[in-house]
């Protein structure tokens, strides 16, 4: 039995807040175990230069943690003067993940800043800040929505993301930081709604693994992210039944 | 009457949440208002380099607001690549009046950093974090005694912190973001529990001051403190009876 | 008595040499006592941006110091490649204290930059800095009077500062490099012709202080000011009869 | 048919130049179609900090473009003061991919450095960096065996890799940039000599993926891959015989 | 006589490989002995800032060596956030020198990047830079020729460079490394193909020289010189009569 | 005639202000018609990393220019967060100039830093910042001689520097700021007491020169440095007869 008490093929306890920040357009306190992100979503009316003139919006993110959210306090990055390349990695991932969901032509020429502050971190951060940062983004759309400067919601699907791992030898749902920090393999899943993959990162740094591994590893993320996505719902209430309206042509 | 209602003398409600971050020695969520500040104290057993071999302990506080915490986003210091000015001078305040109260020479060889994260700016953020750092700090403080570390708590005296201002020509305590931006005369006080000066930070930018102005606004700042020290109060429950126990000879 | 004779309300020895560097619109090297600060003003005829279209001016400082204008050499910032906590302090405040002698309507869309250069430093380089930049400013907008690009001098008032604090249980004006650093209380003043007070900045790291003690210090500081007056006055001969001219209506 | 004309499970043109620098310890100049990578590996007698006294090695990598590797001019990240997020995600990658195959305990406490240097682009430059990066490293550590600092070589499987993509619905082997901007999937895959995965990096940003689709293009890098390792052993020539004898007992 | 066995007088065996890299307007591989250098020139239809409006063109050029061009493994500057001193200096005086033999106002408002890497060092880096990357910069230029975006070849002569310097007394053509590290006196030399000077940088740190000494090291310079132009000739084939053609009238 | 009525061979007035700055070791005042310099030498006990344990000391310099110094003021190399690279090359130029008279085995191990601040230019600061601060050099060593750390001073001759260039046709000597920018053909000569060149930096972008012209320049150089020496001696007293005896052997 894991350290929690949990199944090999269970969840945290998972909780969503949403309206956690009064300033941002979209927001929510997310909470899987003891890991807590805060995800804000920043609408703006313009994008980034590469995409200026195309008649399409933009979805970024960046992530960040606290000095004090780990065990042993982590300089910042503002201290350093520069990003590591863990941050980096994570950041350019968020923002690929939610891109995957939205329709960015639906969007117009605005964008949506997801930033998804780590303030307690036990394992999962870059997989809950995913997970946080569709809320909020979704809150926040449906802003434009409701000020009809959109119609209907640019969202194509949910979106959630989990890790699993294989820790001692068996295949294992949402690592927390002492299995992650055992675990042989190492794979962070990115699904949306509808059971596709958006993203999968595995990686046997310390025990290259086989397709069969691999297999059971995406069939754990699969049930993990169904689940998850049920949470989101309630999290978004009457907005849970936008998601969708905007799907591709 | 002010906008939400309060005597021009009145504090805003203030919440203490104690031991809010797992991994810190110390740590609280502060709210003024509208205003919400994580402050965590992490002790490490070294010293900076130009405090290495003096047989004292060191005091430092680093300050950061996330990227939504105001109405307008901000971008990252951290991808701007260096702290800003304000950043700076706001982290320095918060530690030089940390210091004022604490027994370097009791606390030994060792430091205690003081991480002052705002999730939510409404006015009154680097006050809000020296009211809040002192009970990180006593929290992180008394670990050390119940360690065994240390025989009895460094720490002379209380220590909060306030903002004062003159708005539309009258004298106001604690101001929030509306009242502040637009003050002629803005004012931050840090004062011990017994009633002395720490720091006084008054500025007149848009229209200096006379001697009588300074002595009303100060007279303010005290009533203001002597409330937040009794919740400080509360909030350390059986450690506040410790503060003071460590007076400098 | 005081190390080089003084009594303890008494400045050091000051000399303001106008129109010090030939490339700037107006410039000074002023000394009091061993501290020397070369300040030269520049008027560009644009505004930064976040002062576009206002119809108003800006008037904005920088601070360095020369590597061995202290006893011990500095590294200079630019081999650091960022700019100190203190440095970015003080070039704030520099900046502060003189817009709020300035009246920026009246200079128009331009902006006035202060750099105050410290070539030799013995305490109180930030009060000094501010003293003569207030010279070299009224020597630059003078031009533009002269020019005709503005009818009368946009400054509404005198301006000077001094640092004040306390030494060995004594209240001293005017701290040099020795005095300033076993000082237990340190405070910085700056102040109008007027006697009105536009920065009080006092800060008692190594020892709280009371409300008596604040106000012995500020009248020592106001005596310091009303002679560095003074000396401004002579060092800007006919252009001292302009100032006062452009008082905010 | 593809627009070099080759199948769709088919590998570019390879070619690995061993001892292309002759400073270095190990180093290729590797070319896949019109990709071209100089790859080195240097040797150093000390491992990073955060490795000390470990009485372990350490193996890292960077990566770099030359500014017109490109059909367009990159600004250097040396002239930009900072690394790239896809830069830094890439080092790492490489870096993790080869310590997989390492017995970093047989190494000794030294590290190799892989710089991974991309003279010409035109897809892959990832996964064709992994993949000359592991004969520079065999070759390098081929010395250390021969000097007799080793008693045998600590690598102990082959390492190759491959990107897979899925582009106008067609699942296609080793995209090159014509192709990859193309893909609605894109894939990159390392894989050891003895057919077990290392990373597995799938990202459907533009249209997400079926676990079908997903072993369909595994399937395809598994087959270019092991092509790969044929012509990693020609270019080791009796090198090629030594590897797999430091296998972790 | 010298360790590889040439005359005091003689250059390196030299190699030009022109077209060396498929996407840059021009580009070569140069080889001076074991010293390797890729130069590519970028053209692009547009001019720095200050070069604004003037209807002319402008020439730069940036150098960097990889990090294992070297005996011992350099860090990359990028990693170091900033370009040192060397680099700085290098590349002003590639680009100066290119200048002096291109008619600007010909070029018109475009401009011509000439970006040299050095892959393998041994000695006169920065002067075979030079004499590899004005032959890069004729073939890019020859191609706005063929294009009919100009009528002719906008330069105005030939171009090349070599090192002397003073070895154990001796004075030397074209010093490799161990040269280099040795000699008392060292001169960078760049002449035109008419035989007239466009860089004199001697420099006598270890042993000053007189000037009898400074005109064997310059007779020495341009013998080499010539020798480099006829190479530069056979590698731009068709090409190279054109060189002269855009003389300044 | 010269805009300044100077003869073509002829010096600006150049005036040395020794013991300039109170806290350094050495330090002076130079000026040489408009353009100023303030040089200080700071001895550290110490040298930096790359040249310990080998018995010798180091002789660095920094360079600056105060933003106003210039005609239009340039922004602070600190706020840009890094030096520009003619700075650079410039106190590279400064720093080899130096160590060229100086015998670092007998300074033992210990290192002067010659910072030399523009404080007013109008041309030739490199050249002005060389002749200053070998003075201020020798005023330091010549303390270490006084205080018993060495038994004479280790410089082996005089060192000056001076600018030549040839404008519209004709060689000068001793650019000023307008004729410096019209030059065609700009040398900077750094020359010893005893006639021998240290450093020769002929630039042609806009027009390359021939030998007979390199020569006529040198020849005013020359001259110039004479002149330049005399006044050196002037300035160091009777310090300036112990220049020479520390010549290496």
């Amino acid at each position: 039995m894991r350290a929690d008490g949990r199944q090999n093929d269970q969840l945290r306890p998972m909780k969503i807040t949403p309206h956690y920040i009064k300033h941002a357009e979209g927001s929510v306190l997310i909470e899987v175990g003891e890991t807590k992100v805060i995800c804000t979503a920043t609408v703006e009316e313009r994008v980034p230069p590469f995409m200026k003139g195309q008649g399409k919006g933009w979805v970024t993110a960046e992530y960040s943690m606290l000095p004090r959210a780990t065990q042993v306090r982590n300089q910042r990055e503002a201290a350093r003067g520069k990003l590591g390349g863990r941050t980096m990695e994570i950041q350019r991932l968020i923002g690929r993940a939610l891109r995957s969901v939205v329709n960015l032509e639906a969007l117009g020429e605005r964008s949506v800043t997801l930033d998804c502050d780590v303030i307690q971190a036990d394992g999962g951060t870059r997989t809950t800040s995913i997970t946080g940062a569709f809320v909020a983004m979704a809150l926040a759309m449906e802003k434009l929505v409701a000020n009809g400067k959109l119609s209907k919601l640019p969202i194509t699907d949910y979106l959630a993301s989990v890790s699993v791992g294989i820790v001692n030898g068996k295949p294992l749902l949402d690592l927390m930081y002492t299995e992650d920090s055992q675990a042989h393999v190492d794979m962070n899943v990115v699904m949306t709604g509808t059971g596709k993959f958006v993203e999968v990162q595995g990686t046997g740094e310390e025990a290259p693994f086989s397709r069969e591994e691999l297999n059971t590893l995406l069939a754990l993320a699969e049930g993990g992210i169904n689940t998850m996505v049920e949470e989101q719902k309630k999290a978004l209430g009457r907005v849970s039944g936008l998601i969708g309206a905007g799907a591709r042509a």
